[in-house]
């Protein structure tokens, strides 16, 4: 395998299934000896620009300790104090911003989500815009589009509790019912990476909640390569059969930005009404014993049931304590 | 004595007279040796959470300055950037949140005051509800209720100025006039910590002054544990007699909730009122050559005069720094 | 030479020559061996206070970089979360802010401009009366009247392009159009700086924009004293003849605060009229094919053309890294 040195991580599909595995593993070994010498001077005195045109809480937490954990500085910057170009205000370009900052830093994290754009897309433009300029390696911190983060984080979460080798097993992959209207940048990267995985996966959704038709595209292209099975379900119950892992999550419609915004407040009305999509005892009874997990925050009593969200088969603190782990290898590999 | 590894601190209260000295002693030892190696790698890679409901100036800098020159880091964090779950709005428990937090971070540090709760005690019981659910420490960083980091820290200057053995030496506490409406945290932990060390206590205020009266009965059987004396006075000068400490400080009244949340401007109205309450040189004169202390920071020219503030026998910034001291005792003995 | 330990840097005049020159030396040894053991421990557990009055893009990134880079920890503050007293509110005097602070930490930087004063030298006088009362170096990152951070980073950048001699190179100093109204701070230093290290040097400004005439009488005692040539022009092209570098910015006009606030849309308006004086291949022509700089951020397309922003002179991206370098060494020489 060629080192990762230098390389940007804006979604799972840009690297390759040898290159994912070589960050999981590197990240279980990080987990298994997490103050080892080994790693902790890995950053020593390096800076990590983490930059967020959106706020976050494990995000922030995890990578600020990351950087920690491998000796370095990961430094918390927000929009609101730089004075970027727009179409109405003078300011820096991107090219400049990233021209310097890679003069300072060993690499830069990005996060933008729907409220910061105007439409699907411009989000994963923007970081790949700043990939471009930037000599240093730029990751996604999770954009409006993909969360590589998060998929790694899900899939050692997996590979814990299910043993190494994951092809052939179920994910369902279920919309959530509730107050919010939640980025597609989690479910389309756990979709991307868990079919590159070799997993069956079935998306089950409220009619009207398609995600972005490009996605849906590799996703059967990932399960063709791999020779797992791929099927989208309108139906809140029938996904659940058989499924080794739910992973449940809410989502916004593909009509958010219809408007030229976000239409948050949209979003959450038509979410609240569909209250059959809830994780619940009764639904992962039809499982295999399903694991359930979640990227967090949930929104317990709408999303799932607390009486599944802190059961005996949820992973999701460990799921959380992962993006610690894959984002200190992938800060070793592509960075150090 | 048990170790203290993994050891809440809400108020000083909760720990024992042994556990407390333990910790002074150390924190004078981490002063005269502040840059020693056997200190400087204490949390090496490793992170503390500060979680900032309010702003502040001390806290904020001497805990970030602590985990930095204990070898770790210190990350800033801001309610206002997580989205915890509320009556009104979906987001994250604190038991998620609190768990999640142990994955990452070696402690946590909480500051909830007045102006963020809607009565007396939410904040004290928020530490707690966190404190439940981590498996991390939670140390509180001012609330509603306590102060300790800065209890030990005026005991520690206290102690520098007069001995180790504090015993039968009189603290006036005394109320301090000005445009403000402060919390009582600071006052009920310095008459906590002061009765339990065998101070006599004076505690001084105007009329409609009262704090709470379960910490005043803990007080009092302090002083009866440790055969100390404790009273009560509203005249704003005869507390000095005799005095070997003049703290001043201003506080609310017990109605400042009573509209169902904290009336700032009608608590600062009643105080300004006070002008007698200011701590002058012609009181000093009363007392046994008393040292001065505050928590800062202060309103000079109300609470007290620019005279005894920067007179011989302030000690405010000594105590000020000592902030630093106790707070990597308390981080090396309870998350290293 | 004296040793620097302990020594404010407000402005590069009030240091000599020599310590100037040891600290561009230092600078660039920095940059030769960037993270050599022989720097990398320099402030070791140390924390430096950054204390923005003003956000900032390249301040903040580089200082905190400079501060990770030699081991410590630079603390971000911002004054909003500081209760500092002022005219109308209770809050803490400079003098104890500054004393307490001292305690903590090894030096304390300050940034603050235009809009959080009310009249030219408001910053300059508060950044003085922080110096004035604490015991730790205090160092300028950009305040009205100067910015000896960028005035070193420009130096830095002309010494490595023209070699460590300057003597007798012409700098020109042009005013530049856009929709800014920017600080005299970089500006001033620069012609400060230049100055002394014997550079001719020509300011160019459209008239009404004139800069602190106790700034331009010192300039002129400079030149004098270094046999070097001093002149201002407001024709926005006979500047550039013979430059050997070419520095454009935008600056306010002198009646920027004549309402007792800062009047930015005011300005903006004044100098959006300005359209001959932007830095262009045509004029450049007129050069000794001069290098071009300028302290960034910059508003391309007013100030200056993509053309020349990004041509084969243009060293703008070395001397923003050289921010890194400089504040490196600065805090070498002054805290270590």
């Amino acid at each position: 395998m060629k080192s990762l040195k230098g390389r940007d991580l804006v979604c799972t599909q840009e690297w390759s299934r040898e290159e994912l595995l070589a960050t999981l593993e590197l990240a279980e070994e990080m987990q298994a000896k997490r103050y080892d010498p080994k790693f902790t001077g890995v950053l020593a005195n390096r800076t990590f620009f983490m930059f967020f045109y959106n706020p976050s809480v494990r995000t922030r937490q995890s990578f600020e300790c990351a950087a920690t954990e491998l000796g370095g500085h990961a430094q918390f910057l927000e929009p609101k104090s730089m004075r970027l170009k727009t179409a109405k205000t003078a300011g820096e370009t991107v090219e400049d911003a990233a021209k310097v900052m890679a003069r300072y830093a060993c690499g830069l994290g990005i996060r933008i989500l729907e409220d910061k754009i105007g439409a699907y897309g411009e989000g994963d433009a923007l970081i790949r815009e700043y990939a471009r300029w930037s000599e240093i390696p730029v990751v996604s911190m999770a954009h409006d589009k993909f969360h590589p983060c998060q998929g790694l984080a899900d899939v050692m979460g997996l590979r814990r509790h299910l043993g190494a080798n994951l092809k052939g097993k179920k994910l369902l992959q279920v919309w959530g019912h509730g107050a919010l209207a939640r980025s597609w940048c989690s479910v389309q990267e756990s979709i991307l990476i868990c079919s590159r995985l070799g997993m069956d996966v079935t998306l089950a959704h409220p009619e009207g909640y398609d995600l972005d038709p490009a996605v849906l595209d590799q996703v059967k292209k990932n399960c063709a390569e791999h020779k797992a099975r791929f099927e989208i379900t309108h139906d809140p119950r029938e996904g659940y059969e058989g499924a080794d892992v739910v992973y449940s999550r809410n989502w916004m419609t593909p009509h958010a930005y219809d408007s030229g915004e976000f239409d948050k407040a949209g979003e959450i009305e038509k979410a609240l009404a569909l209250t059959e999509w809830i994780c619940d005892a009764a639904k992962m009874k039809r499982t295999n014993d399903a694991l359930f997990t979640h990227p967090m925050p949930i929104d317990r009593g709408h999303e799932v049931t607390d009486e599944v969200a802190s059961g005996p088969r949820s992973i999701i603190y460990d799921v959380a304590e992962n993006r610690l782990h894959v984002q200190k290898a992938i800060m070793a590999l592509t960075m150090a």
